[in-house]
C-alpha cells in the first residue's frame, strides 16, 4: 500500500498541518512534512477541513429503493401497515438485496461514511435472504467501508415462531448485533422478547440494538427492562436502544431516573432526528454521560422517501431539530455521527491522532459546524489509507 | 426579446410537451411544436420536470452574512437577545446591505426563485439604510427576480418612538407591505401596535405581514385581534401572519375557531417549518381553506446559521417536519412554495398555462415529490421569458 500525503489540511478545524498516511494509519501529523517515502501520492488540501470517517450507526441498506425509478409511497399510517406493505412489495418487486445494498453503500462511501451499522430484516417468510445479500455487499466493499450487521426481526420475534432460530443463525453466521423491535408494541410481550434477545447475545458474545418506537411510559418501562437485563448479564457497554422517542415524552423526574439507568449500564441511544416525532434531548443526555450516536435510518424505501446516507446532512438534521445554532452545539451533533458512532460500534483507533486508522474525510469549510450547515460535496474520502471517493464520486 | 422553445418537458410531472415562450409569456404548450419564430433558442428538456418559478414568501435578505467567511453564532437564547445582538453586530461589521442582499438574491435565482417577499429591518438607530440597500438590489436584479418589500419594525414599533414614521416613509417610498412583530411580546401593547400597522396599511393601500412568535393563548389572542381589524377595515385577502406557532399550541376547539376567523377574513399563514418549535398544521389548515405560504426566513445571519434560499429544500423541510411521505402530501408542501406563495404575494398570471408569465424552473425528477426529496441542482431557471440560471449558476 502506497503512502498518501495530505498537504495543508485542518483536522477538526484546528491549525493547518500535513498528514502522512502509511500502512493504513496516520503515521505523521506535523505543521509541515518535507520528507516522505518515494511512492507517496500527494494531495493538496488547501486548508480544507479534515474529519474522521463518518459513522452511520443505524441504516437499513437491505431494503432501499436507492437508484431505482421513483416509487410513490403507498403504506398506511401505522407501524404495522408499513411492515405489512414492505413484505408485500418485497414479493412484488423481487429486488436483489446484494445489488440494492451495494448501491446504497457506495453512496454512503461517496458521502464520507467509513462505517455502517445496518439492520437487516429477518423473518420466516424471507429467511436469511436479506442477510446473505448484505453479507455479499460487506465482502465486496470490505476495502472501502466497514459494515456491521444487526439481525433484525422486522416482522416481530415471538409473534412469528421460527424467527428467533433465524436470528440466531444470522448471529452465528456473522451478524455482530442482535436486533429487537418494540417488545411491547409489536411482540405484545416485552419481557419475553427481551429475554430471547439477551439470551442470544449472551450465548454468542454479540451486541444488542433494539428499535424502540413505543411511546411515553410504555417505552420508558421497556428501557427499565433493558437496563435490568443488561445489568444482570454484565452486558454494560454492549447494548443500544434506537429511536427511544419515550425519552422525550416522560416528565423530568422520570427522565432523570432513566438517564441514571442508561449511564449505570452504559446503554447507548441512537437518534436520527425524526421529522415530527419527539426525540431524545441531545445536550441533556450527553451532558449526563449517556453515549449517543446517529444514523440514516431507512433510505428511500417502502417506509418513506427520506434519507440519502449522508451523515453530514444527518448532523444538520439533528442540529435543525434541536435548535442548535452555535458552533459547539452543531459540533455536538456532528459528534454523534463521528466519535459517538465509532464508540458504540466498537471501532478501535478511531480519530485524527498519529496511530489512528486512516479513515478520513476532507471537506471545504472554516469550522466543522460550517461543514454541517453547508453539507458540501466531500472533496476526498480515505478508508484504511486508500482513496475511495473523490469530489462526491465513489471510486470503488 | 427572443423566443425560447423548451422541448420535451413535463409540467408538474404531467405528460411530455414542448413549451414555446414568447414575449415573456407561455405562448404555446403542445405535445410537439414543430414551427416557431426564426430567432427561437432551443433547449432540450429530456423529459425533466417543469415547475413554475418558486416563491420565497418570507426572507430577510437585508441582514444575511451569505458569501462572507463563516461567523460562529454569538446570540443569547431569547428573542430579545437576538434582536440586540444583531443591532450590535450591524454596527461592528458595517456591511453593505446592497451587496449582501444582492448576493443572496442571486443565490435565490440560481435555486429557482422568481419572487421574494423580504422583510427589511427599520429602526430609529439605522433609519432606512436597510430599506434603501434592498431597493437598490430590487432595481438591479429587476429583470431576474421580483422582490416585494415588507417595512419591518425588527426592534419594536411602539417601544421605539419614531419607528412608525420610518415605517410609513418606507411604505410611501416603495414597500408594498407593512410589517409587525409580536405586538404583545415585543411591543407590550398588542392593540396599540396592530392599530398603528393597520392604519398605515389602510392609508397607503399596503398589504400587512406580521411576525407572530408569541405562543399559545397569547399568540392566539393576537390572531383574534388581527382578524377583528382585517374585518373592520375590509382588508380581507391583504393580511398575512408569519410563523403563528400558536396555531399548533391551542386545543382543537380553539383551533377550529381561529381557523374560521382566518378563512372568513382570508388571512394567510406563513410557516418556514421551524426545526424545533411547534408550527401550523399544514394539511388541516389547507383543507379548511386557509391560504398557506412559506419562505426561507433568516439565511445565515446574526440569528442563526440555517437557510440557503432554496425553496425546494424548504418544501423538503416542510415535508420532513410534517411527516409527509406520500407524493400528494409532499406536493402539498411544494404548493406552499409555488402557487400558495404566488397567491399571497398577488402575482398575476402565475402558473404553467398558456398566457401565464414565463417564470419557470426545470429540474430532473419523475414527479414533483421526487424533486422535493432529491433537491437536485436546477437545470434551468427562466424569469419573464429570459434565461437567468443554468445548472445552478446565476447568469445575471
Amino acid at each position: 500500500m502506497a503512502s498518501l500525503l495530505l498537504r495543508k489540511v485542518r483536522p477538526l478545524g484546528g491549525d493547518t498541518v500535513d498528514v502522512l498516511v502509511t500502512g493504513g494509519v496516520i503515521a505523521r501529523l506535523e505543521p509541515e512534512i518535507a520528507t516522505y517515502p518515494a511512492d507517496t501520492t500527494l494531495f493538496e488540501g488547501e486548508n480544507q477541513l479534515l474529519l474522521p470517517g463518518l459513522v452511520d450507526g443505524h441504516i437499513h441498506i437491505d431494503k432501499t429503493f436507492w437508484g431505482l425509478p421513483w416509487r410513490p409511497n403507498q403504506a398506511g399510517p401505522h407501524l404495522i401497515d408499513k411492515i405489512e406493505n414492505e413484505r408485500l412489495l418485497r414479493k412484488e418487486l423481487q429486488l436483489s438485496v446484494a445489488e440494492q445494498s451495494e448501491g446504497l453503500a457506495r453512496e454512503a462511501i461517496a458521502r464520507g461514511s467509513s462505517w455502517l451499522r445496518t439492520h437487516v430484516d429477518i423473518d420466516t417468510e424471507n429467511g436469511l435472504t436479506n442477510f446473505e445479500g448484505v453479507l455479499a455487499t460487506r465482502e465486496k466493499l470490505a476495502s472501502a467501508i466497514d459494515i456491521q450487521l444487526v439481525a433484525f426481526p422486522q416482522s416481530g420475534l415471538l409473534t412469528r415462531p421460527g424467527t428467533l432460530e433465524l436470528i440466531t443463525d444470522a448471529v452465528a453466521g456473522g451478524a455482530e448485533v442482535v436486533g429487537g423491535l418494540d417488545p411491547a408494541g409489536i411482540d405484545r410481550n416485552p419481557a419475553g422478547q427481551l429475554d430471547a434477545i439477551f439470551n442470544v447475545a449472551e450465548r454468542y458474545g454479540a451486541m444488542i440494538d433494539i428499535h424502540l418506537h413505543d411511546r411515553g411510559e410504555l417505552g420508558a418501562f421497556q428501557i427499565e427492562l433493558i437496563a435490568e437485563r443488561t445489568n444482570a448479564l454484565g452486558l454494560q457497554g454492549r447494548v443500544a436502544v434506537s429511536h427511544a422517542f419515550c425519552l422525550a415524552m416522560v416528565d423530568d423526574t422520570y427522565l432523570a431516573r432513566l438517564t441514571e439507568l442508561l449511564v449505570e449500564n452504559d446503554i447507548a441511544i441512537m437518534t436520527h432526528g425524526p421529522g415530527s416525532s419527539p426525540f431524545p434531548p441531545i445536550l441533556k443526555l450527553t451532558e449526563s454521560g449517556v453515549r449517543l450516536f446517529s444514523g440514516s435510518d431507512g433510505v428511500r424505501d417502502a417506509w418513506g422517501p427520506f434519507g440519502n446516507a449522508d451523515m453530514l446532512e444527518r448532523a444538520w438534521i439533528l442540529s435543525y431539530r434541536s435548535n442548535f445554532r452555535k458552533d459547539h452545539e452543531i459540533e455536538r451533533a456532528l459528534q454523534l455521527t463521528t466519535f459517538g458512532g465509532a464508540d458504540v460500534l466498537g471501532v478501535s483507533d478511531y480519530g485524527l491522532e498519529v496511530g489512528c486508522r486512516a479513515d478520513l474525510v476532507m471537506v471545504p469549510g472554516d469550522t466543522p459546524a460550517e461543514a454541517v450547515i453547508s453539507r458540501p460535496v466531500r472533496s476526498m474520502v480515505i478508508k484504511g489509507g486508500t482513496l475511495v471517493a473523490l469530489e462526491g464520486r465513489c471510486l470503488v
